[in-house]
């Protein structure tokens, strides 16, 4: 039996023990006074994970190519944790239909963590989430973390705005939905990877790719646009290797430490709204509350009006 | 020129003023106090609108499928408003190498308001703001509105959650991506539509979603599965009245009324929420606030510890 003690989890966990890794997560996610308890101990520990964040659509293969460079990690001799937020990931148990996806491989690995985090949830729920448990991986001393998305929406992007190098994956054909999923994910990518790309198309998509980013102007770092074919593993070493120099010119550029300083700050802030919100819970509980929601629901008064005076009344 | 008075706006809107109109939206999106005094207007107002959700990924043909959908609206004597939240859409201008859509011809037409909502906001934004603009058409005496999203990630659910009916568009061939998706899906959907019925595979799709559904067990409104070509406008009119059948089944059930008193409690939650993180923006302006992120950033305290501290002093 796993006691339900953080610094006992913490050490099992170190110890190389999977299901005190997964416990500590939960705890931080049910984000319960245990869980407070496992970030102030593991979050002064931290500071030292390589976050990559791979983005794209539903079909896009993100998972096959996470499988490789969890593979091209694993080759160089580092450990490596994946949170996988995709709805329609294999990860997560979405593909109903079962992808035969090579990342069960993993699952006698004690090198690899693959930890599949509830997506559709209440307000705030995989984004609030994710950096807590990046904060676990990071305190148990994981080298690198894998962050895998859907790509679309605001959760999705506050998620890679965790990771310190960001993959775009697009698949040669979309066509206009492509052009203007690029729109988004330009902003977001520091590498940008056109998978299945033995498919009819993937001159044009890169081509796509290029000017989309050419108009983007200059930046000191030029996001390179790299072809692979995930499930054969073709270009996947380029990949890792093009993360490798990401990381390295984030370093030489001083780019690195001022990035995760302004991510600690927007994730305090975070934080803040967050603890707000969930006070507002507790104040939504109240008396005052149902009288309020009579007003709104009769159409005397509209919910964003209502919320400033049931505020007001508690100063 | 147009005045920046709510009252004066209201009006204008009123006859049909569509900048009046855009300029209303716009007022309330921003959340300034103007923005207060044209929700303070209108909300008594509205109640009436029927809301229709379209959800779908991007490509899945949806603006064409609303497109229809409009113009069945109008032949039936209806104004219609649109809100489009999807970053791909042709309404916002995203599928940038040109979507001949036909929604343009609409621009003539004083019973069409279409809107795109900005996407990639700060917190909160696309889903915060939906409601508003829902608002202030409903207010405005639109019969039927309309809003359509990417239906991946929780901003979108949220949106979705606006609606009365939510229609699913799906197309064929998709594979397991589809399957995926289903799974979040199915339990919004009220109806499905089976996009670009004339492709390969169209056979496979619905008795994929069918058998999906059936194991979703026995409700008391079973969502018709429907097939349509959007572009040639070939089984759109069944999916205009299977809409309105849905919508004769909540009232018949009692469920209409209801569901939109559940909704307003859910929407006055979410204001209270966002209230509370405008104020902890304030909050974090403060001195306090730069002392703590010094000792987050120096990894001697973890943010959500932290945001709770902060608060904690301002009791």
């Amino acid at each position: 039996m796993l006691s339900g003690d953080p610094e006992e989890l913490v050490e099992a966990a170190r110890a190389g023990d999977r299901r005190a890794i997964g416990r500590l997560i939960t705890m931080v996610e049910e984000g319960d006074p245990a869980g407070s308890a496992v970030l102030t101990l593991l979050y002064p520990q931290g500071g030292n994970a390589y976050v990559v964040g791979l983005t794209g659509a539903p079909g896009s293969g993100k998972s096959t190519l996470t499988d490789g460079l969890i593979r091209h990690a694993r080759a160089d001799g580092s450990t490596v944790g994946v949170l996988a937020t995709d709805p329609s990931s294999p990860f997560t148990g979405g593909a109903i239909l079962g992808d035969r996806i090579r990342m069960q491989d993993h699952a006698s690995d004690p090198g690899v963590y693959i930890r599949s985090m509830g997506s559709r949830g209440h307000l705030g729920g995989v984004s609030a989430a994710t950096p807590k448990a990046l904060t676990v991986l990071d305190g148990l001393g994981l080298p690198y973390l894998f962050v895998e998305t859907v790509g679309v929406g605001q959760a999705e992007v506050e998620i890679v705005e965790s990771a310190d190098t960001t993959v775009v994956i697009v698949i040669p054909g979309w066509g206009d939905s492509v052009q203007a999923n690029k729109a988004g994910l330009l902003e977001i990518g520091d590498l940008f990877v056109v998978n299945k790309s033995d498919r009819e198309g993937v001159d044009d998509t890169v081509r796509d790719l290029r000017q989309m980013l050419e108009m983007g102007g200059a930046r000191s770092w030029q996001p390179p646009i790299l072809m692979t074919v995930a499930t054969t593993g073709a270009g996947v070493g380029e990949v890792w290797q093009a993360i490798g120099r990401h990381r390295w010119h984030l370093i030489d550029h001083d780019e690195l430490e001022p990035e995760r300083e302004l991510r600690l700050e927007r994730e305090l802030r975070r934080a803040l709204a967050s603890e707000l919100a969930r006070r507002a819970e507790r104040e939504a509980g109240s008396n005052r509350f149902g009288t309020v929601l009579q007003r709104v629901t009769g159409r005397q008064l509209d919910p964003w009006t209502a919320a400033r005076r049931l505020l007001d009344e508690l100063d």
